[in-house]
């Protein structure tokens, strides 16, 4: 019998009470639901709403329920449709008649509105943190191989060279905004919801303010309606971590790449890769490839969740019970990636060879003699052609930028000086690189103690 | 130690092994594993290439740990990954070295697909066999309620008189479609994998066409690389699902708009709805409202498959593990929504009168005296100008169409003619609906005939 | 011939221009591209890397092709294609040889980063106060009816009555994190991307901090392979769009709702409806369906960019062109939907008396018995199960809860007294409502003038 | 004034006229309105509705119109709406009142249905075609380098050698899995919509038999509410048109990598390729990046359909006019994508030797050594885990598997026979693949003679 069963004849089918059930999912919130009541009975007792002393015994009785779910001996039952209902039946059962007060002025749909909101403030903060571990090994690796070049690519060709620490720390930039989103989110999710009751608010006395402050909520919502209604800060969220997983997915593509026999840009901790069933040779970059692969769960649950809201009425309607398990699965993929991905980038070895190599194809330089001419006076459109037809020429008669004599160059660029014969090696090319942001070796220094001291703090 | 480890110095981290772990969800495969498993040795013995001793001694063992997966009485463990790798080691475990040779000329790249594709093929004909239950339930529910009447709407306005039959009937219609869409997938579900290896084939002399024979497979598929990467069939089926899905969430808000109390077309059996955990008096048509919800975690599954797949290259690639989740997660939410829809509308009890009167409003058959007009001559652009400043005089004079004399009706309408005034009843209205598919009584009792006999069939 | 071609030995394919041009939609940034190429010749005469003359002879030939292209008279070519070449082409052709000083440490990679970053700015400030409009309408229309009551829905079932105001106001919440969404956004779209080169910096002394000047952003992109690489900002912008998108599909659904003849809560204005093409009685809410059904494109545009970038490894790759058109049509899109539905929202009526009439059933106030009976020291959930039960008996005996004796109600609830009794008024239900947030005229009150001196702040 | 605004009082504002037009997308149907237009007066005058004279005035007419506006001299005016509207009001312009006969027993919502499945019918034949010819290219190229090698990779990471052809011959197998869900999804879109009126059929005795027979289409709808209300057969072309995509986006991101510096696979011809507006040396692969990257607008453009239809009562609702744009968009990119990707695959170039030399890597064939211990007896996991011991024996002692004498193989393998030292060349490797679907030449000579003669026919 459910404990809202009261108007009722029929009990409900069996195959409703399955399609209906929350509890296989949203047991995870039991902490939080147990927390918000405890907060919700001694405001309660505050205001005189209920004695003091069924407060204290319905706090008690819930800690008790706690441990006993937390040590696994909690007994779920589909019938009970929710966390909510398991942990009010269990707490009637244990202490009677009082534990009848508990939902008082409360209803489930500002419940489980409190119960997420508390849910989420923690799984932010916990991302947050994880967020500022995975930029530090990036940092870490980018510090290791300081001096590493390697070619930068557009396109996948090669364009210009780079130091490699650059490319790493490209992604912390990435990572620092993913971070700042999620910092902005709290303060949305950090607003108490309890208080506006099934949508409407309560005629009972109840003080939200004093439930903020246990609670440890800076805002209070101001609309009953609103509060039971909306899930724009889930929506936001999965939106976040959907823009994370897009960089994760690119980094991993960079992984996958570079850890490639045709790259062998990387090495990979053998701790990090797994094998072939079938293949004895093979050793594979799967951490890379799983975590690029569940950029698709992400998307794909931030679609759900703004599927699932789309063109309902105010205020609650069931199927925003759906909004649970996107959420949930989002939450603990991340918190999977996090715990996953640093170590793979703190363990993995540069073929600093391989990838200075790479960049020291003298083709990549050619935007820099285009520069140069540039800096001799002439119009940069005009000597990117002359450039450009003398690669052509470089093409046509197999040979390279750096091989030229003055004479050869001349062929395609008349205007051509001793200036333009030096310019072909990788180091040269970035430590050229000056101004903000560049990829030279002074300018990569200053954002390496930047980061390092920025993360410090955090 | 993982059975591909022969390569490898360190064993894998901690984290790396959670990270990377299917057991959690592909136990669900284990049957057609073994299934499979059991065909493959066969044919490894009818071949030579294993003794007909060991077919016969690994089948009889996997039907053993069939029976113990069945019972709940397998012990599973997150080092070994997958269910492919468990059922394999406990294979060894269990008959020793002969065991060892299960693995013969196979890799899990043809594997998992060939589980994949048994399991597949078995829910989309269960889907199938569901989809004809609820076309029933809606052929039956309209023949019960064959002679209602309620407003068609355009625009969530009403619009003009149609039989309630002839509303579900559009339902049938869309689910006939779905069960096509699923049926023709059937054909591309249905190939067999196995033999493809890794990628390549393999150098032993396997029999492929036996295996497929053994395993009810029509067909073989005809090129390795394709077999062990694509996922287009997974893809497909979750989108047919996804446009089921979409037709449900439409149903459903019928259903939710229809049981409000402004419309009180519907009452939904109580065994169909919940109550509140705070408002004593409410009835919710919560079948409707998580079944329309659903529809955010199949587009979602959608969405999360096809950009998993998005962009990588041939062949097998470790982000294709993360087929399975959305792809198990859409069988079941199907198999849950048509578990309880047929119920809930073979239930549902129409307040037929509140549906007539509401379709009695003499506006809706506005277009009837266009046509009218239509008939006697005028052309229908014009008709239609005159008919709506008809429209327009009642509404400033304050009266309806069938109130009207012929005088009042020749201020708008010059050429109105007794043949205008007897038009404004719903009934009439949908008996001179005559031609195919009108919602002429003539013509829905023969539509329901054709689905009485037709869903017979199937 | 492109101004890239110098190392080309063939013309691109015909049908190759079409697939890659940009033109067609790029050329929606011709003024920020202008903008921006002022502000970097200024800085490139500022250092000496060009002469002052080339640089002033630049702006006024690029204010000049400016004036050109707002007046419609600017031909553009797909041999072209796109606005950055078009801009080019017409300066060098116009100016000659000092024209080809343009592009001078700059890419296209850095440039069309720069003209999206000012566009996107732009466009998000005129949809912050786009939003603030909308609210301001909302506001206004509250206020006009600030004694309304309708019965606030849960599960689209009548649950407790609300004021009308308080609806329009849970809207206005939405609205308002919607807006700090896209105010913060600016923080990340604000950023100088320009001088970041194709990927690796420039080793032209260019000066970055001067062009931000310029162009007042009040930060510069520390690392120049993140700047031509990422496109998060861009998600970020449309996922923001996708929430609002979704807030205004809900508010659509409520007023389709209440402007149907079942409901009959409001009439739209003739100016913001249309009529049928066959059904002269007809008046259609068009303006919420479609707003409601343009969440679609907009969630769709976002996945679009999403899916885009998944896997992308660093810098830039073509892919990203595709960034502009979701881009270009969720700006748009918005931007309709705000010019559109204020005046939709300003100038409906409401028909207060219908919204009364169905908040007025008494069965709405069965919480309010409920909490009535827990003040007079109940349990609150026995006080549920009583009500639930006197619900039922109601119906049962075809009687309304205003409507019973004290001996009526005690047949259910042993423990009613008289303060049981007058509990049943829509206006006295609202009344008691007092606490923050909830729907009581009082707090309704607050919260309007709030808002309104909130709204003429901004 | 618009053709259906009779009952109006006040004009539409303006900003809602450019929020519900459609003509600026829907004017793509003009030839596909009129061609039904003329079916449907042919009919009209058949039944005797019309006058005979009538319809050849209006058939002649719309002849008129539609060759003005393929000669892009009609004059569109928003206020007209929809290219529905636009042609009826020319048409009446031009031959006064019989012309408002036109529209007689017919809506836009049946009207509009038809005209989008006529588009759609030759869409998406033209899509076949288009897929008909795209694997021709691939079969020709495959043909064409008959007996180029390169590695088959799983994980990124090389796996086991594999003939070109055989690579490429994957995706035609993947293209013909497409073609073959256009067809059958043109069962579905093959359906007369026309008759079915708004919603319920009409009262006049229309002829649907007749004029499905003039229009070709070999069935006619059967429930006039599904008839307007459903959109699937749109929504299934954009998830077949999304699997296309992805399938794009493989062999994009296979081709993208294969023109590499670092894998130097390919060539891509000139005219295929685009350069850099900075580095005058980049050529690079825009036309497989772009293609790449149009997965986003197309898996954007299906989650946009879907989620504008969830949700919706039937029947017709404005937000439907929200189908077509991306409809129109994904037809468009798909006849792009097929009208430039066969040039770019037939006139590619392959470094067969740098192919040949990555797939020569003896760690290739190790499963082949594996396979051999098998065939000589040895269970095959105990095979694999020896064969792994000595790829890692190999690796600790730098040496190669193709070097080792018989004593070094012993080391890890006692059971190694001579048959174990020949087995690493890719030629061999290959060739004994010879079941179904493998990659030996024989296997996939049959399988280019396969395609050719059913490509041919098609």
């Amino acid at each position: 019998m459910a404990l809202w069963s009261g108007r009722f004849s029929n009990n409900p089918d069996e195959t409703v009470r399955e399609f209906t059930e929350s509890i296989s999912f949203d047991k995870r919130l039991y902490k939080y639901d147990i927390m918000g009541s405890k907060a919700h009975v001694a405001m309660l007792a505050h205001e005189g709403i209920i004695p003091k002393t069924t407060s204290e015994l319905i706090a008690d009785e819930l800690s008790h329920i706690e441990k006993q779910i937390d040590a696994g001996n909690f007994k779920y039952d589909i019938n009970l449709e929710d966390i909510h209902m398991h942990i009010e039946q269990a707490l009637i059962d244990a202490v009677g008649e009082e534990g009848a007060r508990l939902h008082t002025g409360r209803s489930r749909n500002d419940q489980v509105a409190l119960d997420v909101r508390l849910y989420l403030r923690d799984a932010v903060k916990s991302i947050i943190d994880g967020l500022n571990d995975l930029q530090k090994a990036f940092v870490e690796t980018a510090n290791k191989y300081k001096n590493a070049i390697l070619p930068g690519f557009t396109h996948l060709q090669h364009a210009q060279p780079v130091l490699f620490a650059h490319h790493l720390l490209a992604y912390v930039e990435m990572f620092e905004r993913d971070k700042q989103r999620f910092s902005e989110s709290l303060k949305r999710i950090n607003v108490l919801p309890l208080g506006a009751g099934a949508l409407a608010g309560s005629t009972l006395p109840l003080n939200r303010e004093k439930v903020a402050e246990l609670l440890d909520f800076p805002a209070i919502s101001q609309n009953s309606m609103d509060t039971v209604a909306a899930r724009d800060y889930i929506c936001e969220f999965l939106s976040h971590a959907a823009i994370f997983a897009m960089h994760i997915s690119r980094i991993s593509e960079d992984i996958i790449l570079w850890a490639s026999q045709e790259f062998s840009f990387i090495e990979l901790d053998d701790a990090y890769c797994t094998g072939s069933s079938l293949m004895p040779q093979k050793k594979n970059p799967d951490i890379a490839e799983i975590a690029r692969g569940k950029s698709g769960r992400i998307f794909g649950n931030l679609t759900a969740l703004l599927v699932m809201s789309k063109g309902l009425p105010l205020t609650y309607n069931r199927d925003l019970q759906e909004d649970k398990e996107p959420l949930f699965d989002t939450v603990e993929t991340l918190e999977k990636i996090l715990s996953v991905f640093p170590g793979m980038v703190a363990t993995m070895k540069l073929n600093v060879d391989n990838m200075l190599q790479a960049a020291s194809d003298p083709a990549l330089m050619a935007t820099d003699l285009a520069e140069q001419l540039v800096k001799d006076g002439m119009p940069f459109r005009t000597a990117h052609h002359r450039v450009g037809a003398l690669v052509k020429w470089c093409k046509e008669n197999d040979k390279q930028l750096d091989e030229l004599s003055l004479e050869d160059m001349k062929i395609s660029i008349p205007e051509a000086t001793e200036n333009c014969l030096s310019l072909f090696s990788p180091q040269e090319s970035v430590a050229k690189r000056l101004s903000t942001g560049a990829t030279g070796p002074e300018q990569v220094s200053k954002q390496l103690q930047r980061w390092e001291a920025f993360l410090l703090d955090n």
